[in-house]
């Protein structure tokens, strides 16, 4: 996407040194600052997933293959390999997506002779990096024709929500939920999108505010517990969020307080959709239960951060200070509630029939 | 309630000066900071309310009486009551005890002498802050009952949530839906409560939080988006909130997110309690949908004020700069989610027949 005219993606391999780093943006910087990072070990990849520098399914996903590269160049043994797998694995324990492109990176390098691994990790990252990108456009042209459809049944804006960040901050360009939206206005239709801040981490207000505003596209951002108001009155005309996990039945994973809007859209008919890529999708998993819900570091409620008046970007606490908290980072909403999936290859029902007709070949998969 | 100690209210008649002074506790320094504010006119009285110094239904009622015997003082004629009531009427739209505690003094001063005014309106204005005490120590009882059964059902503490500040901040003393809280771990009842923080003006993280840890009651603060996940897991035994207005049908207004928690409760099976006093119901009104909105100032949904490492309190921005937000600040969740209301009188259904027969006096009620 365009960063101030300057196609822009969220990770790349560098130029500089030999070609043997990568670049992301920091995102904890935003949306106060625009700061690229320089990653040069898988240990760096790790800690920028962990410490959500990078964050969003797809994200992750890309930076830990991208740091499997970096742990080629450095030492392409199968003990450096596997270590550095371990590593970038335990970072997040949600979103399927890590393990998923670690799986995918390891069955690519091992059966090579170690000197041609670094090689070919370079190249399978950038594949599955440009993956990402055709998977999220196919996304933006499948939602497209559910909001073209939507829009035709009303005047005014198209009103969307959103919640937490699954634009192309959350991916390698596009995004999963967002990449509909911009195809919209791409297409000339009017959208207006209400982006839920996502509390704790506030990936809405700092990271979807910051896309929509890059992008010129109008957009309120509001407090998460507006959402169910504003369906009440008729103000969301559709809801399409991103996913995490989403299970062989259509549960979906996605970011705290995604069930409570998915239970709102139902009681007001509001359409909910997921936008799902297939490596969100884990058929090993039969339902949503099974999936790992990190529980994130009670600090993230406790305290929030932002620009003070005098511009520089400072931690304050809102919580009286001995008063703990809690910090689950994702639910899981079921199948029921979702009206579909929006896979990069086509719209499906949130149901284990559907989902298997889109995916055939995944059909019996193993865990990853 | 117990500071430190010292039992206090959060709104007095102030002893110095003659006694034509009310104090109150600025709760827009809690958590951080603990201070007492002077109001000597019933503009001081309307900027409290207005900018939340002073916020939850019953206590934005007795502080609007007090209000009224601040005028009283400064200029007993019809006119310059009638003033004050306008300017106390204004400040916010949603909770129906303003209203109905600005009528009741009207009621009561206009038909007297000038002269008798002010020492009238100190005594309706005491007796209205005695009433609400006596109400909630009533709701808090009625509660505990309700309490009791369900902690007889499972070992393990008794896990509540609670949305926004409904406690004795909320209220001239004991509050509404922590009441029941309060007179459960008086009754020795071991009780656990998740407290929503109550996004954006964060009632819940800086006011329930705080009055609980004064308390030396368990609890975890939680981001308002993860109670429906905690009920998923059976987390939650029961929800109780407060309200700002609940219809002749029971419907209920009440903070903005509280349709949500209701929605996930019904959801889960998990019972929800509002603890609505008398002056909160509104008999005039057939049902929630005619609940005035508040819209509050978008600018407390971009920007949230904490305590910085230094100590000092901060207001920081949290979108980006230029990027709208919207401030919904109530919702209405219908009686169909609701388990019941606890009133002083006893606990009833929330439905037209269950509150008319608690409450047969006031049927066919006027607007206030």
């Amino acid at each position: 996407m365009l960063i101030s005219g300057t196609p822009t993606r969220t990770i790349w391999r560098s130029d500089a040194g030999g070609g043997d780093a990568v670049e992301i943006i920091d995102q904890t910087r935003l949306p106060h600052e625009f700061a690229v990072r320089r990653l040069t070990t898988p240990a760096d990849a790790a800690e920028a997933i962990a410490v959500m520098r990078v964050r969003g399914a797809p994200l992750i996903g890309a930076t830990a293959a991208y740091g499997l590269a970096l742990a080629a160049v450095l030492d392409a043994s199968d003990a450096a390999l596997r270590s550095a797998a371990d590593l970038l694995i335990v970072t997040r324990p949600t979103a399927v997506n890590l393990r998923w492109a670690v799986q995918r990176m390891l069955a690519c390098l091992l059966p090579l002779p170690p000197a041609a691994r670094a090689v070919a990790a370079w190249a399978e990252a950038a594949a599955i990096c440009e993956e990402d990108v055709v998977q999220n456009q196919a996304i933006g042209q499948h939602g497209l024709t559910l909001l073209r459809a939507l829009a035709a049944k009303k005047s005014g804006p198209l009103n969307i929500l959103t919640h937490c960040n699954a634009g192309w901050l959350a991916a390698v360009d596009w995004g999963t939920a967002l990449a509909p939206i911009y195809a919209a206005v791409e297409a000339g239709l009017d959208v207006h999108v209400w982006v839920d801040e996502t509390r704790p981490r506030n990936q809405g207000a700092s990271l979807t505010a910051w896309e929509l505003q890059q992008a010129g596209i109008a957009h309120h951002v509001i407090a998460d517990n507006a959402g169910g108001h504003l369906m009440q009155q008729g103000e969301v005309d559709v809801c399409i969020v991103g996913t995490d996990r989403v299970a062989a039945n259509g549960d979906v994973a996605n970011k705290i307080g995604t069930y409570l809007k998915a239970l709102a859209a139902f009681d007001n008919k509001v359409p909910f959709y997921v936008a799902a890529p297939g490596p969100s999708i884990d058929f090993s998993l039969a339902s949503g239960g099974k999936i790992p819900i990190e529980q994130r570091d009670p600090a993230e409620v406790a305290c929030i951060h932002g620009r003070a008046a005098e511009g520089q970007v400072v931690s304050v606490r809102l919580t009286p200070v001995g008063s703990p908290s809690a910090n689950p980072a994702f639910d899981v909403t079921p199948a029921r509630l979702i009206t579909g999936l929006i896979t990069e290859r086509g719209v499906c029902a949130a149901g284990r029939e559907a989902l298997a007709a889109l995916f055939p070949e995944r059909i019996g998969e193993n865990p990853v």
